[in-house]
């Protein structure tokens, strides 16, 4: 598959999960209006949806068709957009833009804001409820455990308070790597593993491992990539407001290794996961071209 | 069964739904360990645990055993306690006081109240995901669904954006009604079905109709009987800031009735409650003495 191709394949699973989104998303028509105007405005028409393009990359590794991942990625993408709007908040980072448009509390009001990611959590595990891919409902359960378990205060919520309370503190690299092991990291791997669960053919338990670990690799260099980027580029190529976490004096890979040595970690990383990608052969193809596009989107 | 064993019941639930929740909450010795510590102090050593009370009370009309019905109960209490920090923040209701104690907020910080309710929620379907208590996952995936679909945005927390909404306007009775269903309504009811559904031999389609009728109806006699203890009651008995619903110029069943016809509201819905229990004979006693301790607690 040429790079053109893979272009063209991103293209379609970012218009296809749109869609996705969209249909899932109660219409800002049904009452209470206002909340789901919100909730709309804070999921659609914005963001790479990576974790959704991880997704349909290890379905396709596991042989499962496109509308059986649609439920897995679109939960994954609710977790996360659920996190935006909350992190946004004034209590937390107190950002007024994101994803170049005015943050939901901005837009809206905190209570707005409040209730729009927790209504965007609820939405993630109904989606799944309902809809998973898998005809197997231990699978389905699995799926659940495993977006419940990536998202709460031992996953994703939890490295968020490590990060809130490491605010000013001269972590250790262990310890950085530990919050985004559980702040960015947890949902990652959890995007890359509920795309292998939506197959009715699902890898045998070592394949699984390999994956498992591909997707925890992958989960570090995303943030390592994303720490280099919020050094170098300006407010206008982000959408959103660039070089805050150093403002903020928060711990960074670059506030800790340096800028050259943040890439060349990232460079370490990107070579682990293509290797564990290898063992799978061609089928891993578009896992491989997704794990150089998260490298490459910024240098 | 008397009234002494009724109270003997009742406390013995309330005892072991405190050990489940204990148990399920991550200790305050885990990273992160502030998060964890107040998440604890949010959920346990208070509340009456109606709503796992319903549980266990719609459990044993179902011939569960009390082991299966530990799960959904803690999984109705933790998205309920995690609606009550979001309820208390100073974007939402603004208290300070919560079952006698300091607010999440005022306790710990904004921040930590905030992820506090983010990690409840979402360890409500972990432990649903991982512990339900029964063995058909069809029926498992039934429940998680049920959650999702009473605490989201067309449930619980869509009750709470109606709710703030509707500070300082003249509501009707239907629109005062709509907003009750959803805030409090659809949790109740949800608690009362899970009990039915934790069952390896639950009910045929005609009975569930007639306990889902029953669980909606004390749904509403619930907030009722809320609205009226509000206004009656003082602070101290409560536990909570008494008159706060007035004061906010909220809307409730005592200011559009008055209190004299709220309170005959709620004898009519008890007695269309336990009416609709009349069907399901003996087995339905618990549900029975149930409806009248949520009357009586007030009058």
């Amino acid at each position: 598959m040429t790079q053109r191709s893979f272009e063209h394949w991103m293209l379609d699973i970012q218009s296809r999960t749109e869609a996705a989104l969209a249909n899932h998303l109660p219409s800002a028509h049904i009452a209470p209006t206002r909340l789901h105007e919100a909730m709309r405005y804070a999921v659609l028409g914005g963001g790479k949806r990576v974790r959704p393009l991880l997704t349909f990359a290890a379905g396709e590794l596991c042989n499962a068709k496109a509308n059986q991942l649609d439920a897995a990625a679109c939960a994954v993408e609710f977790i996360h957009a659920y996190s935006l709007v909350h992190d946004d908040m004034p209590c937390m980072d107190d950002d007024v833009l994101r994803r170049g448009k005015p943050t939901v509390h901005i837009e809206y009001d905190e209570a707005t804001a409040l209730l729009v990611g927790d209504s965007l959590q609820t939405l993630a595990f109904q989606v799944l409820a309902d809809h998973a891919g898998t005809q197997q409902p231990a699978q389905k359960i699995s799926m659940l455990s495993q977006l419940a378990h990536a998202s709460g205060s031992r996953g994703m919520a939890g490295g968020q308070a490590i990060d809130l309370a490491s605010v000013g503190l001269p972590l250790t690299r262990e310890e950085l790597e530990f919050m985004h092991i559980h702040k960015t990291g947890a949902l990652i791997r959890c995007a890359v593993l509920l795309g292998a669960y939506s197959s009715d053919t699902p890898l045998d338990a070592a394949s699984l491992e390999r994956l498992d670990h591909f997707a925890k690799v992958i989960g570090l260099l995303f943030q390592v990539v994303d720490d280099v980027l919020d050094c170098e580029a300006d407010t206008a190529t982000l959408g959103k407001t660039a070089g805050k976490d150093a403002a903020n004096n928060k711990p960074t890979y670059v506030s800790l290794l340096g800028l050259r040595d943040a890439r060349q970690l990232a460079n370490d990383l990107q070579q682990q996961a293509l290797t564990t990608l290898q063992t799978f052969g061609d089928r891993a193809e578009r896992l491989q071209q997704l794990t150089r596009y998260i490298v490459t989107r910024s240098f």
